[in-house]
């Protein structure tokens, strides 16, 4: 049995330099620095496909790594893939909506402080990917602080603690304690014949809603994008008093998707609780429902690299793909 | 002694309507309703200032809220606020930027359930709110499910659970305990004169950054706003690779202020920590430190109202007002 690392650059493989810590260690070179044993029951292979601060990382690198990911299915009995942690999640939802359905672990993981520094969390959370991917569970994943987490419902909430992700409306997968992985949550995910569907239009664009926002701020971005996520307060609604933003969002529905999420970290949207909501529904806005941001826009991506038509942009973003999205109003 | 409350709507005073909830009761019909004593040793006076959902609220409205409360500092010796909770803590934040050295507390409350709900948080809100607002410790205060936090340090976290808000990177001022309020942390407010500065300019867009996010799309909101807050990842940075985010910020940055806070909810920003956010800081973008989101935003439109000179701009976003920035970089 083997499992594949699949290096990509960030804080996980970085080093000190003048400028600041930037990505420089080759997966390998932190696979030693972690203590990884390559021949313990399983054959480890690694490979180094970027190096990067996840920071840089572009949507044609999500294609990238999802075809070395989809190259490695008939392989390898899991994968786990190194990453910078600033963009993980954004990485983590492209791979669960471009691969359909993986027939093996695929786990991302990395790390808040460097393998080159004392007291890095590098080790732990590649041996928590270990553990994990070894297991055997088919799906895309997270690793980090001991626990599993869905790869569509992961969110970064820290930018310097080690507990820097948390799984967003939605369980933790599982969590190690000890040597031992305990599984919390079964994500319900479609079985079938692996395939690999990259195509994403990544000119979308995401504003928050922020009391005074002009409607011609919105109307230049929705000019400049095929898609906009607006960022919502709460349960989400759009105002229509002082400044007529909800004209300029029905306007624009009309030609483009327009989705709504929230500022709130937990919770999502619903739109039908409120009357500003309820208007915002009239006016042809999308609800995120209870996916997080990160999902939420690459979705939208992926749903534009398949269609332009508003009303089939809006059948792919509420129907669940990977388990990313449960409640949808 | 006397307290008084003032009213600007939002969930707290709404009611079942056909639309959905909407704000429709007088703060005296609430605290009826929410059983408060008005001659309880303390005398307790109420006014409408606003009946509104918090989303429909516009930056100057928080003129009208702050006129209300500076203009009640001779009379009263604690002031409560109720209102929605979608813009509550761009209100608070508002507020403490605008009303310079306030000489009594100013509590804003609200709650998830409407007060005509069984099982409202209302009544316990509000009680928490008078609890602080009897002790007369100066300053802008939230009081929520039982917690009093710094006006310039919250965040709504939640769009649904009572638990809504949280103190960002900043310990709670204090917790009711039963009838008992303990104070954890005494936040650093600067003591003299009461002044009313209220000069904001509120031509600011917040765009997140996101994968792909294109250079055209940054420099259309750039091209419509007097300032622009980029939401970076993690600890901050902007891209360079593949599309050229930078060359763009950098363009803007020399005319007009681009500062940059977190998506990460904890932990703030600090570009000095990657070569990404170095090169941020060359390019002349202001980081936003420990400050909330909300706070960022109305300090920088605050900061606007005052003068349009980046470097002028730079210096009161890195300058402590009413303790809401702690690390700078």
């Amino acid at each position: 049995m083997k499992i594949l690392i699949l290096g990509t650059g960030g804080t996980i493989a970085s080093a000190k330099t003048e400028d600041g810590y930037k990505a420089a260690l080759s997966v390998e070179e932190v696979l030693d620095l972690a203590g990884i044993e390559r021949h313990d029951g399983f054959e480890i292979e690694s490979r180094d496909i970027l190096n990067l601060d996840s920071t840089l990382l572009q949507p044609e690198d999500w294609e990238t790594i999802g075809k070395a990911v989809f190259g490695a299915f008939g392989e390898y009995d899991g994968i786990i893939i190194t990453h910078g942690t600033d963009t993980l999640a954004y990485t983590s939802s492209a791979l669960s909506f471009m691969i359909r359905n993986p027939p093996v672990p695929v786990v991302l993981t990395g790390s808040m402080l460097p393998i080159t520094e004392q007291g890095s969390d590098a080790p732990g959370n590649i041996k928590t990917a270990l553990t994990f991917a070894k297991k055997g569970f088919p799906g895309v994943y997270v690793a980090f602080m001991g626990k599993i987490m869905l790869g569509t419902r992961v969110s970064k909430v820290h930018s310097t603690g080690p507990n820097a992700f948390q799984s967003i409306n939605y369980p933790d997968v599982a969590y190690v304690k000890g040597e031992e992985l305990v599984i919390r949550h079964r994500p319900r995910l479609s079985r079938g014949e692996p395939g690999f569907d990259p195509k994403i239009d990544s000119d979308v664009a995401y504003l928050r809603l922020t009391p005074g926002l002009s409607p011609e701020v919105f109307l230049a971005v929705a000019n400049k994008a095929h898609g906009i996520i607006l960022e919502g307060y709460g349960a989400g609604g759009i105002p229509y008093r002082g400044r007529d933003l909800l004209s300029a969002v029905s306007e624009v529905a009309r030609e483009k998707p327009v989705v709504m999420t929230t500022q709130a970290l937990h919770g999502g949207v619903d739109l039908m609780k409120y009357e500003v909501g309820r208007r915002a529904l009239e006016a042809g806005v999308i609800p995120a429902g209870d996916m997080t941001k990160e999902a939420t826009l690459v979705k939208l991506m992926w749903a534009l690299g398949h269609t332009k038509n508003v009303d089939e942009v809006r059948e792919i973003i509420l129907t669940n793909v990977s388990d990313e999205i449960g409640k949808k109003s």
